[in-house]
């Protein structure tokens, strides 16, 4: 069976296909950005009315990205999902804490998922960084949460947990959070390759950005 | 805000949700693990009807991890999915090659994906192991190709390549490939989370077993 088998001819063709999807959604060249990798990572162009991003969020993101920010997640597969060699070049590397004691711990002390003990633990180091969130809405609540109760205030959330127990509500509240800039999807979709996906775009507009 | 924070009462809850979707499908109680796995790993009940396995392909599977098949990947993040500590109770590990020196040389010097010179790399080491692709079509391909002109048998191809260049085709192939017993997706959708989640539930599956 003859296929495409040169990454580059993947790429452009898959974002040849999802452009018209986007069309008439008034959407700026960086949320097209943006909106294309979403779509790509989940095969579902269904995605395209469901993302929503704040005012400002992604030039919040790519200032802090730039600038070395680290980036804080729930779960092992967002950090695996995220090029950590763009992300070093400017400075930046990826944190995750669910296998960590300490945090295992306390999420059996708890009753509490280990993503939202890790949420918990990270706390004032969430300031100023980027907060990418793929797979559990309990680690979105706690983050929400340090915003609400702790003044913690990241540059940018990446909010885009997946499922049916508490992912859209948590969603909706960092949607309507009127603090912190944001991106999301509403509802029950989402996950890891979603939210690594919206980071890896931002990372590879910085690079465009600098020619 | 209120939520559910306790683990185990979260799954039960997404299953319960899950459970009605299912309704009808005329699935045996391992399939409904499967299926609901793959469900709550996407957050989209509109993989239902599109999941496709091959008659014993869950038997196969289970056979081949029960006795200690370890598992190939085409990249990290399904490593990364996949309950390696379940995994290797059974006596398995994990491989994935898409970092491999030797793979990234011959991709470049081939013009192909990292995915599918690791997928060809492999090669007889996936005779009676599980194959679990969940992100390039390409990989999918050269399994196949490594099938039908190479003579080789994995016990189970979890294929499961996500997006708009090769996936459907890739998928439509293994589900026709009348040779290996399979686990898929229909069309575009699929990803690293959904391969993940359709291993571990067979893993899972394999515990309820012996009780």
């Amino acid at each position: 069976m003859e296929f495409i088998k040169q990454p580059m001819e993947i790429e452009t063709r898959s974002m040849e296909i999802i452009a018209p999807y986007l069309e008439g959604m008034n959407l700026d060249e960086k949320a097209v950005k943006v909106y294309s990798r979403i779509i790509h990572a989940a095969g579902d162009v269904e995605y395209a009315p469901i993302i929503r991003i704040g005012a400002g969020a992604i030039d919040k993101a790519m200032g802090a990205l730039r600038s070395g920010s680290d980036i804080y997640t729930d779960v092992e597969m967002v950090r695996t999902g995220i090029n950590k060699r763009k992300l070093a070049s400017f400075g930046g590397e990826v944190h995750c804490l669910i296998a960590d004691d300490e945090v295992v711990a306390m999420a059996k002390a708890e009753g509490i998922t280990r993503s939202m003990a890790a949420m918990r633990k990270f706390g004032k180091k969430l300031e100023g960084s980027i907060v990418a969130i793929g797979n559990a809405p309990t680690a979105l609540f706690e983050v929400l949460r340090l915003v609400r109760e702790e003044g913690i205030r990241p540059a940018c959330i990446v909010g885009i947990p997946v499922g049916f127990v508490g992912a859209a509500d948590s969603k909706r509240e960092l949607a309507e959070n009127g603090i912190v800039p944001y991106i999301t999807v509403e509802g029950t979709k989402g996950g890891s390759p979603i939210a690594a996906a919206a980071i890896n775009a931002m990372m590879y507009l910085i690079n465009n950005d600098r020619g």
